[in-house]
């Protein structure tokens, strides 16, 4: 099997450029993440993973990764991109995360997305021993994207 | 390169929940995949691998997985999702996945996952020893999600 | 950790077919990728990758991949898919990968791609030794795609 990650690493960013994909490119230059190849899942946190800080991730890695991303092209719109952690009391069980991005405000989204990670905290009878998110929010000129993540890594 | 995967297992899942990414987490829960990384992957079975039922997936492993999956929250909405399988007489040669998600009934996407999976046969010129697939549908009430898979493990 | 790719290969492909997954899976087919698990990446050249040719990969493998696709069902429309590659004058500094896909001609589609890779190279400062594209367009008869990529390899 793929190897599973032992740690993670948060992070987010936002930028505007001429194009779509280099507005994304940008915001991931700034998240700290741009240099590398993002593998994204669909967003667990193995059990005891430890968090990181200042994490230096080898140009072109396969980089596991959940976030939440939006894009957009409409001059003037406010955008925002939020990723939330839940940590459970029991060790032994995993963690969750999840991702919410919005036309509106960091403050809406991190908001959201705090609700979604208690949402799945009560759908697995997990108990929380505590959330967090990071957000961003951006307002678009020509193409700008606000992006907010999870790394998981070794 | 990264390892091949040599056996998998099929499954499904549906889920109502109050935000449309929870939906999707619940529904993977419900398929037996909700606490892991799921890597999506399009979506071939590789030569001679082996169906297994009741897999334990470990918290957080990274899973390459072919899924289909219908978001909804117009609410009243029938939403169904559908995978399917093409097992080829020649065990050398891989075998096929197909996912198709649709507003409709589970009759639906089955249906047409099927006719997928013999059309990608034909055009590889393959003969079909074996088609399957696995599919559910679900009522929209707030938010819901339908979602069917085929995991690719070792 | 992951590992990380060592070689690159460019290609693209195009397909009708009856629905539109399988005109994705014939795309892939004639770009050569067809019989694989593409996992889907955000899309740098490890640095000092060694382009190749006439890559054979192995059935079911899991292949990292960047890649460019559009999907219609509107007969008659041309619709068109292009990967962009720029390599750094600095052999220790990573090369970027772009995707752009469009309703239009494959000659659009190139010039904007290469413009991306322009843009995000500015972004990092870093100097452009050579820029390329591939390119491909297809007019929709009942559903079709358009695909260009870049595999990373081992």
């Amino acid at each position: 099997m793929l190897p599973i990650p032992t740690k993670y690493f948060i992070s987010f960013g936002s930028c505007n450029a001429d194009h779509p994909l280099n507005a994304f490119d940008g915001a991931l230059l700034s998240a700290g993440v741009g240099n590398t190849n993002l593998v994204r899942v669909s967003s667990i946190l193995p059990p005891s993973a430890v968090e990181v800080k200042n994490l230096v991730l080898p140009y072109g890695a396969l980089v596991p990764i959940a976030y939440a991303s939006k894009v957009s092209t409409n001059k003037g719109e406010r955008i925002a991109a939020a990723a939330g952690i839940g940590i459970p009391e029991d060790p032994s069980l995993p963690g969750l995360i999840m991702e919410y991005s919005c036309s509106g405000s960091k403050e809406e989204a991190e908001k959201t997305v705090l609700e979604m990670v208690e949402e799945g905290f009560a759908m697995r009878g997990f108990k929380l021993l505590e959330k967090k998110a990071v957000t961003t929010d951006i307002v678009v000129d020509k193409a700008a994207c606000a992006f907010a993540c999870v790394v998981l890594w070794y």
